[in-house]
């Protein structure tokens, strides 16, 4: 009789993965070439040429034992050091070494964070939609997620909502932004209204509120769209970053969580993290990455092609007559169900040979997630499936 | 108001720890060449040329997007493939693919396995001394924890002990061989009259009693030691294994978990484990690491300088007096304090610029651990200190 909790997770595979595997059969079936596979948020652009230099110089110049040995559990401290002048450079904010610590990834910083911050049965309250995982990291955490509907359609945060859902028993306020799955960017002015929300419920509630930043897709910004950087405007956030998208690295897993100086008792809710870390599995960041990181803070893969993606597929759609959240970040395009069931319109769109996530599972429903991270050829070719679709629905 | 659990974890620095960082400020005193600091399990000899080769093979050579790309949670069924191959080589044991889960390192490796079995209160019973981390992991996965005395000075599991320990709550019996601390490689016969035994309290308390094989230390054996393979004597067998010493890799957190597909339900069981996996955050283990390791199965880095270290303190401290474990396997020599209080001793070593560690920690009073994975200088100018702090104890 092994944990029931553990092997319904592990029995149900997600939605996202279930169309992913059918695109993979269909491949097979009639080509790849053939298929418009919008599935999942894999990097499709390579990994910089200079930080694959980097990498081999690593491995030819230093010593294996020193490359490949155990850091510290946080990480290297040099690593850890390069992190926060490069949040200096670009924030202006005075970010402190000793509270950073380095993860396996942006799933593995959120899992620290939640294990190091919920007490059994606390809240996290979180704008939906949100990416699914989340759910499953909060429960396993002890703790329970409180998703809030977000203003259709720029699914921008919904302020009186939130004001709603919060309440005494709320620790985390999680954020994504850019987000996953809508694309939107949270805009300066609500991110500000959100934060005096935040201190005014603290007050009333004589409680702490941790405001969490789930950030892989920082860097992923188009048109001038720029996330608001959380620390300087809440005392309380804690910053959960990965390098898997900004650097095509998803696979391997490397990422940092960040608890801001500014907070009471920083150095406690570090040591918390670490425990937590420590109990997790999490014996330290992988090394070889860490080593290389430290000289590569501020580089990223050319997302100049995910824009381009991304101008083609909204002006494409807008124009064929779908309503599409504008999409100021990440790579992904939510776009309206053009019937009430989106996972019916899903079904409708595989005639098509169009593979869309249909919003459910993120948390809201009558919407369709399109993930562009795909060359730019497929993105071209799908166009006459997508005005086919749409023309099928006007009849 | 943080964890208060996690808090205590994080705050309490490990004694290994707190011995080795007094070790690095010594050696800033007084030069690292007098400084004999046996007290972490870092490997000292590099990992193999030809695996620095493999890799950099991977990186000029590959496509980015598939050195680094997000592999399947459970881990690349090629790599996955390459391990049941090269189980089979060795102990000529069927594994299955589809049940091996790659991990980040050992401690996931365990972790996950905790987190799949254990339900609230279950116990799981180990040998002592132990890896003091393994309360950690397992109290984090709501278990409990005994420890079982082992026969001195050998260090052999205690049968007639472990029969008096398991009990209708035991769901997990955790073994370490070659032993950390002890040094300890299990003898076959031994582990036939305890996997016998589980097969009886299994019947006494129609319950089901996993076997959990943690093994980093597989490929370090000396004198013709070898450890068995367990599944071979047991079918609810899970083995926990690491890359970490066999190819001093221990930062790079590269391991996998097989699941015997001779146990009932093997299929369940992996579903749970892939679930505890993904729960934890552990989304999947360093791509580039699954890709090298497809090619590098068997692969182990030049061992023999820790055979060579294991002879020359095991022989000089025998010959000096002490009183030593006979160090099979691992890289670690188990040593009788000259005093009750291994604490006491430690601190007095310290005289002699010799950093051990005291065996309190691993669940046994009385003795020390000395890692000799260090250079064979440091040994052989360890000796005289050795030995000026026998004879202090004879005056």
């Amino acid at each position: 009789m092994v944990s029931q909790d553990m092997l319904r997770l592990g029995q149900q595979s997600s939605v996202i993965r279930a169309i992913s595997e059918y695109g993979a059969a269909r491949r097979a079936q009639i080509g790849a070439e053939n298929v418009f596979d919008f599935s999942l948020g894999n990097p499709s652009i390579p990994a910089p040429e200079a930080l694959t230099e980097r990498l081999i110089r690593a491995l030819q110049e230093e010593h294996p034992c020193r490359v490949h040995g155990y850091t510290s559990s946080a990480g290297d401290m040099g690593t850890r050091g390069a992190v926060c002048e490069h949040i200096e450079r670009t924030f202006g904010f005075e970010a402190d070494p000793k509270l950073v610590y380095m993860t396996c990834g942006a799933a593995a910083s959120l899992t620290v964070a939640f294990h190091a911050l919920l007490l059994e049965g606390e809240k996290v309250v979180v704008p939906a939609p949100f990416f699914p995982e989340y759910r499953v990291f909060v429960e396993k955490a002890g703790g329970v997620l409180c998703p809030v509907p977000s203003l259709e359609p720029s699914f921008q945060i919904d302020l009186d909502a939130m004001a709603a859902a919060i309440d005494e028993k709320t620790k985390i306020v999680l954020l994504n932004s850019p987000n996953n799955p809508t694309g939107a960017v949270y805009s300066r002015e609500t991110l500000e209204k959100l934060c005096a929300l935040l201190r005014e419920k603290e007050k009333e509630y004589g409680t702490e509120i941790f405001l969490l930043a789930d950030e892989p897709y920082r860097e992923l910004c188009y048109g001038g769209a720029s996330p608001a950087w959380l620390p300087s405007l809440y005392d309380r956030t804690l910053v959960a970053y990965s390098y898997s998208k900004s650097l095509s690295l998803p696979g391997e897993r490397i990422g940092y969580l960040l608890v801001s100086p500014r907070m009471e008792k920083a150095a406690e809710v570090f040591a918390a993290v670490c425990g937590a870390g420590r109990s997790l599995g999490f014996v330290c960041a992988p090394s070889l990455w860490q080593l290389v990181l430290k000289d590569c803070q501020g580089m990223t893969s050319d997302v100049s092609e995910y824009e381009r993606n991304r101008d083609t597929l909204f002006h494409s759609l807008s124009e064929m007559g779908y309503t599409v959240t504008p999409p100021d970040g990440a790579f992904y395009l939510f776009v309206k169900s053009l019937e009430e069931d989106a996972g019916a319109f899903c079904e409708r769109a595989k005639k098509y040979e169009l593979l869309l996530v249909p919003s459910d599972s993120f948390g809201v429903k009558g919407y369709v997630r399109i993930a562009y991270c795909t060359d730019p050829e497929t993105i071209e070719k799908s166009l006459p499936a997508f005005r086919a679709l749409y023309e099928e629905y006007r009849k």
